[in-house]
């Protein structure tokens, strides 16, 4: 439906975006720079409606339908932050949206979902499942079927590369959670094209590799899914974010959940904010490569704040 | 030093706080709007560098000083978030702050201050003894000593009330948690000189009590302070505060420490944010008064989010 997302048309995207939600901050910690020996800044993507980067492209995708795609409503799949963006930009464009998860979806982000009015479907073990229940829906139905990383939603999501390239614009390094991979190719493009030297790094949980795998052997490779973080918990890669992330990408590490929760725990105690696990795993990254970062301008993305309050309560009981 | 605030000097001094901070965001929240059965609108000032309202106000405070001023650096007592502010705006302006804390102050609060580079010494035993070490500290060094309700103070932080209206230039009600009353203050000029029929509401704790005791009977009562809240933990009331309250405040109530640390688990968990006890106020008083607010736009102010870690983990252990 479009072609792969460029400056120019990010930047457009991101005008129609700043109708609904304001710029998130980017912001210095000292204590967080100071356990890395890095210059590290947050992106807050948590600070935005729904809580999570995806909610910018889930405006983008409903501002580009047709009254006609609009009165037909909209299906999609989620374990969470992608369904919430769509349900917000569907509200916010008053289109009925429906959506299918996975049985063991984060309540939470289901509640949220049902509270923007979006009917929620619980379908299958996991994402790939209800994704294809969701697609056969909008078959039988009529109505539009948006993937999770439909080229219209990386172009929306890429709006926050902008905005860190604005209040950063020398930054050396950003590391970016990888589930889809909207969120890291939305951000390479924007920062590869206006400076080839920043370096893109890529994180997954070791204990749901498939996209890192498939991006190492340059071949698609599905994989285990165990891990705590939903956010990063893709079972079966995407080939049109794989294909990004081969020509954007310097690196794409794997840490392990048991990093995750800790580095969770950090975030939440020194920024006061609540973060979700996939935004850690940025930070955890971040620790097992100190060496590299040393002196460095470094960007951790923080995709999204909903972490489930069972992992939250979870992380004070030791 | 100052007068009392005005519309024209707030709009003034939102232009220079503009320079170090965006606005902060109002959401609607449908769970919490089903709960009340009105309108509910969250004023996101956790959101804020800090995470916390004050920071306007120190902003607006170190951008009035002469070079001699900051030259001799600023003196203040804090529970924490009007430290982090001033701290904040001190390290904004290359300025040195010395901030004398109660020793039970929250440690999160005082780690921020201190990352911020501010000096943090433990002083007595609550606020009022540490205020009284902050202020002789100043006269002995030659520096400023900031009040906590400072006109400036109050000045800067009315600038989230501006945004408030004009977010939701038709709300009815303003409910505000009352700490030194600086947040109440400059709300209240603020949304009264646009519409005097918007309803301000102040909140503290039945467990500390001065602040609305004093308004409640026009005349300045000390009472305990025994509150969780650390946000709202007054045990002397002052004299500037609530002369600008019972100008422009419409009622002002107590809800039990009880009621607010349920209000604070219920917001967590719908919003995704970090809240903290004073903010969650508001919500436990927006459940009190349930009765007169249906069908109205009620805005909360969430004046922070710095919940201590110990009280955030005991909110999960029940």
């Amino acid at each position: 439906m479009y072609k792969t997302p460029t400056l120019p048309t990010i930047i457009k995207a991101s005008r129609t975006i700043y109708h609904y939600m304001q710029a998130s901050p980017l912001r210095d910690y000292k204590i967080l720079s100071d356990l890395i020996g890095a210059d590290v800044w947050l992106k807050h993507e948590n600070h935005n409606p729904t809580c999570a980067f995806k909610v910018r492209g889930g405006i983008n995708c409903l501002s580009k339908m047709t009254d006609e795609q609009k009165k037909a409503g909209v299906y999609t799949a989620s374990t969470g932050n992608h369904g919430q963006s769509i349900a917000f930009a569907a509200r916010a464009f008053g289109v009925k949206a429906t959506i299918y998860v996975p049985k063991v979806a984060n309540q939470g982000k289901v509640e949220a979902m049902r509270s923007l009015g979006a009917e929620v479907l619980y379908f299958g073990d996991d994402f790939d499942v209800a994704r294809d229940g969701a697609l056969q829906a909008s078959l039988d139905k009529g109505g539009v079927f948006v993937g999770p990383t439909d080229e219209v939603l990386i172009e929306g999501v890429a709006s926050y590369g902008l905005e860190i390239m604005n209040d950063l614009p020398d930054v050396d390094v950003i590391i970016v959670p990888v589930g889809a991979g909207s969120g890291i190719c939305g951000t390479s493009i924007v920062a590869k094209t206006i400076n080839p030297k920043i370096k893109i790094i890529g994180v997954q949980s070791a204990q749901a590799p498939a996209q890192q795998l498939s991006w190492k052997n340059q071949e698609m490779i599905e994989a285990q899914m165990q891990t705590i973080a939903e956010g990063m918990a893709t079972r079966v890669p995407f080939a049109n974010t794989q294909k990004i992330m081969h020509d954007y990408v310097d690196d794409f590490l794997l840490v392990d959940d048991r990093q995750i929760i800790k580095a969770t725990k950090t975030l939440i105690e020194t920024t006061h904010n609540l973060i979700e696990e996939a935004s850690a795993a940025t930070f955890a990254a971040a620790l097992q490569i100190k060496e590299q970062l040393q002196g460095k301008k470094v960007v951790l993305v923080m995709s999204g704040g909903n972490i489930s309050m069972q992992n939250l309560a979870a992380l004070f009981q030791d």
